[in-house]
């Protein structure tokens, strides 16, 4: 089961002015589940996206990337789970053209003012005829109280479906964000087998919000980890509908810093959601990597640590089998070549407040009993002091049990 | 099970003249199992290594390092299994030092002519006077006919032991290769938690072998993964005892070819043994990389592959679930910069003689049929063709099953 995943069932989803939501069963991959969103945006709203950095990337990742260049604005976004059509060549691309050309017309707008993204399985054709007569039904149900549902719709591995909503006050309006993401397996940044989309009514000139898109992104969905596989699919996206009585142009505007960091908030809570929910996981790890020369290398560190699976296995254990952890940041290097340099004498380890490791070597005052008092919990924080420099981060990642490999050797059966 | 792991019982293991073996009961970390080698080297041999990249590495590491660049012949090895003395800071190097210094004793060489090697678990002080009251007994059964016996003394959580032996004839002389290793996980280059020892009868010249044990250890324990975390004590050696009628001084005298040849394939053959006997392999995946630009890129893309989670649980599950190695050839620019640029439209992918992917799409002669009756075996061949340059590599890896998940959690009760 998730790791005290937030239950979205008790949680009050506040509807996103200018942003509507509609489903449909579409039977893309299995019957009777909701498997096919559509969202339409309103006229003059700001949507920015960051999407996967695999060479494989879908079809739908393409054309996304294509569509928000174009400058033309964004009016809807359609989704399906069930197929990832990635690793589809040409037949993937018109596939997804098709897709938005059936949207469009259902919303009389442009076919590149829709946003394509499917999941799921690769290496298969997306079932279109399934797909295309499963639209009308999501266009006609699109309602701005739906993000329950669409939290359902986009779910592939996952048990839980995720979802965060908060109103706050900013400069005498009520500003709305709403979001919902996705994704169990195929987690690692950049980004992880996961979509999320996150909504405000307020609004944010295009360029800052494509600005602050990746920034939260970097902070958030690209600071998660299941196991280490990188999907073609992951996509994030920011909608900014600009129907609350806040406009942002700058980020020097009053109240810009509130939501900037309402969005981060819920981005990560987002995110984590997805770690906490990560195939098989009993355990929600926070990995801290302090006092590295560079974000990148500090992320390197996090990294090694949150997807090794000794480390993984260790920790679903609640074994302080803590040496595979400096094994991992030991091999760090191998995906941060600066790291080259790491001077391990001068490493500390503490999981939770227990300081396990000492200037590189076993801490004179550790005592299994402390570690094992730490690894019974099933929320564990640990960090890792370098001490070369000012750089800082934070990972999330779970363990790695039995039903991590049930789950993944059974997913298409 | 191991897979397809040759039985060193019914193995001839020949004696190489100038390297004799001996084992002791060490109660390092259980009761009743050999846990530690002595083996001792006649005066004049050439003995050559290559170890972990981990910035963590061992003290016993580091001090092979040392011995080794200290140009004074190496006489002895002493290898201790069930203790890593990793992450032990400066006890770790005290102990390492004490450990040589009670081999020269025994045997009335210099320390710094003595080699140590420690395998087992990070972060714990090596026992020493366990350790040392166990050195007078191997020193007293050394004896050239010793090699399984010695297999066995540095098994971990190996299932069997694994050693390989050879004869050859190179210009009318008999000239042996016999070796040994071990490793079953936290396999991953540059190297693995493994330990692997080859010894020739014939004579190489120290510089000489000190490049081809470099080269020979890409071709064979470098291209192998269990689990993708690489050790802090991984550790290569190469003896060239010159008890035999050959001596070699250049790569161009009349028979270098044949011993370099039979050196390599017996590395090879250990090496695969590791993976053969990875913890929980059920299948033996040899992953070739055809038409990359650089070696370095052809690593990549493989290892992307053979440590994937998802490509490896779909093996042990025989599910052709192919997608997942598309995914992962198109995220190995996460270890390869020069990737950043890879056309995917140009990549075909074949398991075993059946076309999977064809110019990036699935083939349309394709069958699940197909894939399926080659995921049926245990052993499985797959080429990935890049067609983007002329560099090849073939890479070893294993599925991942419950069982490697089973070990991990266990390792330490």
């Amino acid at each position: 089961m998730p790791v005290n995943l937030p239950e979205i069932e008790s949680m009050a989803l506040y509807p996103v002015a200018g942003v509507k939501l509609g489903w449909a069963e579409g039977h893309i991959k299995k019957a009777n589940r909701k498997d096919v969103l559509v969202v339409e945006i309103c006229e003059g709203a700001s949507v920015a996206g960051v999407f996967t950095l695999n060479r494989f990337c879908a079809a739908p990742v393409t054309l996304c990337r294509k569509h928000l260049s174009s400058g033309d604005g964004i009016r809807a976004l359609v989704v399906n789970t069930g197929c990832a059509n990635a690793g589809t060549g040409e037949q993937g691309m018109q596939d997804a053209l098709a897709t938005c050309q059936a949207v469009a017309e259902l919303m009389a707008i442009e076919p590149s003012a829709v946003l394509p993204f499917s999941t799921g399985v690769i290496l298969e054709n997306l079932p279109m005829e399934r797909l295309l007569s499963a639209l009308p039904a999501a266009v006609n149900n699109l309602a701005e109280t739906n993000w329950k549902e669409a939290a359902y719709a986009i779910m592939t591995t996952d048990v839980a479906p995720k979802a965060i909503s908060q109103q706050l006050t900013i400069e005498n309006s009520t500003v709305t964000v709403t979001g919902i993401s996705k994704g169990a397996g195929m987690i690692h940044p950049n980004m992880a087998t996961m979509l999320g989309y996150l909504a405000t009514d307020a609004g944010i000139e295009q360029s800052l919000l494509n600005e602050i898109t990746k920034e939260i992104a970097d902070l958030s969905f690209n600071c998660i980890s299941v196991d280490g596989d990188t999907s073609t699919n992951d996509s994030f996206i920011i909608i900014a509908s600009g129907q609350a009585d806040v406009h942002f142009t700058s980020r020097q505007q009053p109240g810009f810093a509130e939501l900037y960091q309402a969005l981060l908030a819920n981005a990560q809570v987002l995110a984590q959601a997805i770690v906490r929910d990560g195939e098989g996981a009993t355990k929600f790890m926070s990995v801290t990597i302090q006092g590295a020369k560079t974000v990148a290398e500090a992320k390197a560190v996090g990294f090694a640590i949150g997807k090794s699976p000794l480390v993984k296995t260790a920790f679903f254990a609640s074994d302080p089998n803590l040496g595979r952890i400096l094994a991992a940041i030991g091999y760090a290097a191998r995906e941060c070549e600066s790291l080259n340099d790491l001077d391990t004498n001068l490493i500390d380890l503490y999981l939770g407040d227990v300081l396990v490791a000492d200037k590189g070597g076993l801490a004179k005052s550790y005592t299994e009993s402390d570690g094992q008092s730490v690894m019974d919990h099933q929320e564990i924080d640990m960090t890792v002091q370098l001490n070369r420099g000012d750089a800082e981060v934070t990972i999330w990642t779970c363990d790695f049990s039995y039903d991590y490999v049930r789950i993944n050797a059974d997913y298409r059966t």
